[in-house]
């Protein structure tokens, strides 16, 4: 088969690779029926993240199981399944309290931009929609592989309750999912910072009552005007960088929760400010599989629609102009499907 | 009157100092019953919080009113009071969500290491006893002023629940408070970290399960042991510098709480390490107000007793001898009597 393997810096490549297979009694085969790139891809691919040698990529995907190792038990050939980037086993101490993406028997997955995927753990890792889906859901269920659950996490991170006041920082397909998140909490008002007026009509789309542009300080004071001086209830953190931080801090009351779901790229935070925030700091890599049954439930009775976070789809050969469009901001996310076409 | 006045590093004085009056309608004037020395006032005595000029300490303490001003409606002269260490009017927005040491109009009560002390928004502030309380309970009643406040806090802000397993990183008064708090909120097993035999012993007492010497890297892989290698439920870093929340960072379990309520020294939290461990943080100036009337009621009607926590009682005008035995560790927390004896 032909997968994705970058390279180095800007250098995404579709070539040959090596068909997965059966591994361990407890693994699966899946067809993938989409997969797509994600904010975090583009660390390595700007090489932020430095790129030691050749490596494959993708970590969200939905499909069809093909084959299932001996030990598999719940999973079964024929099912259309989800699952995270994380594989678990969903039985260990970590697992049970919700914390999957901790399990002590986690594996990246990150081989999903491709046509066949091998998943380990298949019981722990995959949950099976009703029944095969129709064709026009396959962008919001693959949405439930990842972003949708990382934004789901953020708001229930930063503990986000009917009536709540909530700002997003970050506007990438986490941030708006976040916001869409918030809005079925219940939260009265979601403020989202950005400055894309397409990401800002989403975000309107997905129930921001309002939008601020402005960033850092700016953007603080401006949250402190528009929450009479107090600050947010919540504040979700979907960036990663050391301003989005240091802005979601600020911006949230005292006694208030911040949330943060992007991998920290050279975050440092000062015990003293934390002190006197009096915030609740909660994140990590979002437990995405404590989730899916109940965001799939939603996708499949079309309560929520968070597919609309991709803006671009291509063909899974085309995978380079997915990654170009999303890295030079022509694109939200790009979704990729194997077959060619959907 | 004669009070405590810190002038540089191990320099305090029991001087003359002008009697407070009320200076605004919202004041009260207290007659001490009792006030005593905390560990953070170690941090300027020892010159590692630098003393610009010379400043009268002390902030925990507890009285009769003498005297209200004209805008005061609750609090009432002849009263027994307990307040802590941030005035608060108890009706702002912050106060409003139990965050009273953020209260917008929080004043820092700095001068309670003397005979008469003036409160600034006495309604907000104070809490009066049932009665007049015996002399036997003044110890209990002065340590929920703030340390005692300070240690539920602590138990709070990590979560502990009827079953968890908590560790308490931190000997000192409010280390030792905070067992006592766990063990009250119900707390199944509540290791303490400490390498002082006489501080061990009163951590039994108020109901460590468990005692821990090691600290560092050693210190956490002790507790992983003790935890099936999972880590505690609850973490309260009770010391307010690196290593004692690295450690505590390090003790806690996937998804678990660590709060820290001593103010953090030269801390610097690393954005990716917080983020894989999955921890919940939350901490600050213990809100303590928000507490008073329950530990009112637990000390009133004797079921707890944090007054053993003084281990060095003195009269006041020996303060600096109670400065000397906490910085040589020869005392845990020094209490003081205005009047000499109890």
């Amino acid at each position: 088969m032909q997968g994705t393997v970058l390279y180095g810096p800007r250098d995404i490549r579709f070539e040959e690779r090596t068909e997965p297979k059966i591994e361990q009694p407890t693994d699966a085969i899946l067809r993938l029926a989409a997969t797509c790139i994600c904010g975090s891809d583009l660390w390595p691919y700007r090489g932020i993240q430095r790129v030691e040698q050749s490596m494959p990529m993708g970590h969200e995907y939905c499909g069809i199981v093909e084959e299932v190792g001996g030990a598999v038990k719940t999973v079964k050939p024929g099912q259309f399944v989800i699952g995270s980037f994380f594989a678990s086993d969903n039985t260990c101490p970590n697992c049970r309290i919700g914390y999957q993406s901790s399990c002590e028997h986690r594996e990246f997955i990150g081989t999903a931009q491709a046509p066949v995927l091998r998943v380990p753990l298949a019981d722990g890792t995959l949950v099976a929609t009703p029944e095969v889906p129709s064709k026009d859901l396959i962008p919001s269920l693959l949405a439930v592989s990842d972003v949708m659950g990382t934004g789901w996490f953020a708001a229930d991170a930063a503990n986000v309750k009917p009536g709540s006041t909530v700002v997003v920082v970050g506007d990438g397909a986490v941030g708006l999912l976040g916001i869409l998140s918030a809005k079925q909490m219940g939260a009265e008002r979601i403020i989202a910072m950005s400055r894309h007026e397409k990401r800002q009509k989403l975000a309107r789309e997905f129930g921001a009552t309002d939008i601020v542009s402005e960033r850092g300080d700016e953007g603080v004071t401006r949250i402190k005007e528009l929450t009479k001086g107090i600050g947010a209830d919540s504040v979700l953190e979907c960036v990663g960088t050391q301003e989005s931080m240091t802005q979601a801090i600020g911006s949230v009351r005292k006694g208030g929760y911040t949330s943060y779901v992007g991998v920290p790229h050279g975050v440092e935070l000062n015990g003293e400010t934390l002190f006197y925030a009096h915030v609740h700091l909660h994140g990590g890599p979002a437990p995405v599989r404590r989730f899916i049954p109940k965001l799939i439930d939603l996708v499949w009775n079309r309560k929520i629609n968070p597919g609309k976070v991709f803006d671009l789809t291509l063909p899974l050969a085309q995978v380079a102009e997915g990654y170009r469009a999303m890295d030079e901001r022509r694109a939200i996310k790009t979704l990729l499907y194997p077959n060619g076409t959907n």
